[in-house]
């Protein structure tokens, strides 16, 4: 069904973008977008996380003068949501990205655009609001990738966001199963006239995956080749372990994002918000994070600012409500998140998301008594 | 259907009543009474804490003496429970309340009315019996405050309950599906003539949850200031963090309600059971605890008193009790509960209500051994 | 269907007994056997607690010598399974429990005659093999209590078994759903002419439960006297907490059974096997314990001796299997259940009942590894 | 359905095998395949175990110059993935071992031959690769052990492994129920003019199991003395504790294999990578483990190793392999395993099988949060 231009009744909350979109979005393609890698261990574990958790309602505090204000590294945020990079918005509406970044301007709502995007990055930054990003992978020859970044400097992008996670993306097997092929429209325009990654030919007895894929995998030596390239904060994508957040720390990098490609890499990676509290502790205040992984509620966002998150990136949802109801859409899953998380603020008696913090939370099985 | 004029045969324990409420509950109806708030998950969570805890049975105790009998705050009770505050009882039964707290009177039960009553304060005092407390929120004009107060003391109301968990109120998603609307009798006639509450207009900008309801949110100031008014004890009602407790405490309140609203305020809340013992040990034993959430046996009654409630308060369980049987329903409800708190007292080897201690409750963790 | 002269080849372990014992039980019997109390909670708590603990598989050991002897104060036992007290066998074999101990003395197994079996104590005893202990309960005339002690001594029992876990028993739900009535062959024969136990008439506003059915329950003054009463050790049955156990040893009693009536008495007491390991680590090693609750198989023994029961009793299952081929049913459970531990023995390198640690168990949660 | 000669597009994971398997091999043979023993418990837990843990993505890691390659006991192998021991191949394919072992030999892959083939281990020696092991049970005739030592010596077999887990092995009730038997041409031809085992007559009153089944099981002093009967490395086949290992080691042989016989001796053992990770901590390092139960995919050989195992063994997947494409399929599910881990150690930054360990791995109970 193509999307409508109105709100329909049964969405009440943001996820209800999710259990609507099946009757926007042709199968095999929904298979596709909900499909993470291999058996989806790692979508299902994202989702699961949140549950672990409950919010402690806390009384009589004032918020009247709250607001879900954030300031990441520099950038002045409204509220704390951002939407994360998604390859291809035209597999679910024709006006693609730049339906989805106009929604995201007016709820003042940063977008980091992906590479992969159905439009140029020129194009999009012309439909979208002053706070965007941009996302990149390191291209097989350097020269391109210099390409890529100045003219996302060009743009207007005010942060370059590096995805480390997916030096191989293995399909989910559901996907495989569903049929999809990517339709002819769906083309990386961004990438035109660049080198395409190609798969190395190996030597007999060697890998395919180790020296084949690999071999073209970004380097520690590449990531800081191009933090010194740009003026532009660089972003580590993709982040899943406390060690990797110190080293980019000290390689320059201007914050990271804890992310396992939504289940899209390793199939067996732990849920995200697992592993963010270690990150955050190894860390400490001074280093912003972005989390992204499942975030589908206002409680989701709520309990991963508690966890340790500056903000929060919105992966599928975003196409979800594209599909549902474009730009209209987008702009009213937002609004729905960000309402759902001022009443998580309000009744945990959080005024600001500086003060969400991990004792706002109460972990589930924290519930024992020690007998006397 | 009607309610019976009679107990019927289905009915051989108190949460049977739940379990006969959808012959004689409209299913919207049955939806917004079941129905917590957003996806019902701290409903299913307060039902879920009672099954972590089992009751140890104690051998050749002398219980033979004992009885049920507690005193709260002065108050002597025959049995530690209390019929909670719920609104609009006249959706379920034509008598409404004043069937309900006639039962009650019966079983010798105190009564929460609620301000929401289909009938006014003055004339459900009249069919109640002599221990009775008044559940008021704080109005939007402190004249009408005052008057709802004078009013309250003026019927013989022996305590004020002010709740103070639920300054916005989300509606459970199943409700919104069931499409439920409260029916034209289901007015709050107690509030009659006072200025109703009404959503703020807001800046542009600002926000309509934390500048525009929670606006009018009760404060730390307001309760003094109530404290101060009355020379009634005031309860503070949705208490879930020990440090509320405390400073509930030290502003004057004279027992607090752990409560969570039955689910039906902040979707994600924690299970009350599970926040009761942490609330507890802050408290130490100079404070009373009544509590709520979930409560649909004798044994749930028996694990709340061990974690450290003085008394439980049953909530849905008299809708479901009175659109069973009427007054004789709520009245044979209490009695099923309290036989099975008694059962649970005889087989547990306590005599009095102060002997369920935390020992006498085996957390389903306990079983572990060292190997030796 | 009436039991089969043959063992059905349905029939391949112990628990297929209970598989099988819907086709040969009417449905309100079965409901009554397998029903435990209220809800049925420690039912299946019971049965759940096994599935918390592996076996070790050993290597090597020679355990051609081996044997499942063990002396049970004094009682020099060929295996450590005892059949516990069941009432009135003739609910399901017109035989009734003559049949079950001709059965359990063909395979030199103990039995625990229960007061309300169908045939008299004298008679059980002339079909019983020589380890036969007697259960009983205190009567409400103590001379009855003695009457029946001495008729216990006089047909030759070698032990009292004093059941003290029930002064009130709650039928299960799913029993009085069933509608099952105890059919009129189904009297205690042991205790005609006898003053029955009746429900004291209680004063006004006094409780049923406590000064009324409570107020018939044992005491510890009926206990010591009883002890004092007899030659014969006397059990008691029914022990779930440590300071029970310890202060019936210092009452004089000669052992204890770790048992919660099979889940038939308090309704949401642990399960037998997780108290059992604090029992055993309070009591030391020179107090016998026998346990039941739920055992069904050969590793459930293993489990339950591992812990630290000194033997086990085998309830239901009895029933099961003379339901569907009586006394030869019986017989082959015994031996299935004892081919079933002797299997768990030899595998995880046990010769005799006493190399049955906690070591040979892996609880189900150690599995974890430190990082290094 | 007879196999195929090509790799059916169903088929994207190793795992596929077992989906595909039911339409190419008959459903009691299936039955007798995947089942274990009794309930078929530890058949279960070995597969749940892996789900505990997750393996956490580095980033930016060199890994190009990685590769699979282990060397264990002086052998060097591509890759860690062996195939374990599996009796008549001839049950799914006509080809039996010999396909089996042709596509081992072209994959690199070692090849535990198992005394129970339905080939001789002469005619298995000449289709496999240079790589092979044989397995092997002590015989109840010295002499007959003795000469199958000497023909897997003369057939070029390098190590002897010695299965110890099974001296008794207990049908899975599915299987039984499934009424499997062995087809005709399953006969232990390695065994022709051997003396068979016979359950030893016993004497009255004693043990079927205890002394007859266990009075041929193997001893210490048999083990000790076929290690001094070879010059060939003689392994432990179904190590399950650490004392076991250690007492292994002292007498004398060269590497153990972690296993529970696939779930097929002791119905209720722990899962083997529950038991890993102690094993290896009690053995250090300078002692090789080989692991199995339950691997179906790369990420499960990728957990196995991290907590401590120096290869794995492939036990049924090569029958279903085997049943769906012969030879073809068992080439390809190894293909599939390899890349499989090769990813994993790809994503996981681990250049090399010694890279991987514990702490790439993320327990899913790890994600607490101490409150601050």
């Amino acid at each position: 069904m193509p999307a409508l231009n109105h709100i329909p009744p049964e969405i009440r909350c943001a996820l209800d973008y999710e259990t609507q979109a099946p009757r926007f979005i042709a199968a095999p393609t929904l298979a596709y977008i909900e499909g993470g890698s291999g058996h989806d261990r790692s979508v299902v574990a994202n989702r699961a996380a949140y549950a672990r958790w409950a919010i402690t309602p806390r009384l009589l505090r004032d918020v009247s003068a709250g607001n879900t204000g954030v300031t990441l590294a520099g950038m002045n945020m409204a509220h704390p949501l951002m939407l994360g990079p998604v390859a291809f918005h035209n597999l679910v509406h024709p006006g693609g990205e730049r339906e989805t970044v106009r929604a995201a301007a007016a709820m003042d709502c940063p977008v980091i655009a992906s590479t992969q995007s159905s439009c140029t990055l020129e194009q999009l930054a012309q439909s979208a609001g002053p706070q965007r990003w941009f996302q990149m992978y390191l291209q097989p020859q350097r020269a391109d990738t210099l390409d890529l970044l100045r003219r996302a400097e060009a743009a207007g992008y005010g942060a370059i966001v590096l995805t480390l996670d997916a030096p191989i993306q293995v399909a989910s097997l559901r996907t495989l199963a569903a049929q999809f092929q990517l339709p002819p429209q769906c083309v990386p325009v961004n990438l035109a006239g660049y080198t395409a990654a190609q798969e190395p030919a190996v030597a007999a007895g060697a890998s395919r995956i180790l020296q084949g894929l690999m071999a073209a995998a970004p380097s520690w030596d590449e990531l800081r080749w191009l933090v010194g390239q740009t003026r532009l904060p660089v972003w580590a994508k993709g982040v899943m372990h406390a060690d990797d957040a110190l080293a980019l720390r000290a390689a320059g990098v201007a914050g990271i994002i804890v992310s396992n490609h939504g289940g899209r890499s390793l199939d067996g990676a732990p849920a995200t918000l697992d592993v963010l509290p270690a990150i955050r502790a190894a860390l400490g205040t001074d280093m912003p994070i972005v989390f992204d992984g499942g975030i589908r509620s206002g409680s989701d966002v709520f309990k991963a600012l508690a966890l340790g998150a500056d903000a929060v990136a919105i992966g599928r949802l975003q196409l979800y409500a594209l599909a549902v109801a474009g730009a209209l859409g987008v702009a009213h899953m937002l609004k729905l998140l960000r309402e759902e998380l001022e009443i998580c603020m309000a009744l945990a008696g959080c005024a600001s998301i500086e003060d969400i913090r991990a004792t706002a939370l109460f972990h589930q099985r924290d519930h024992h008594v020690n007998h006397d």
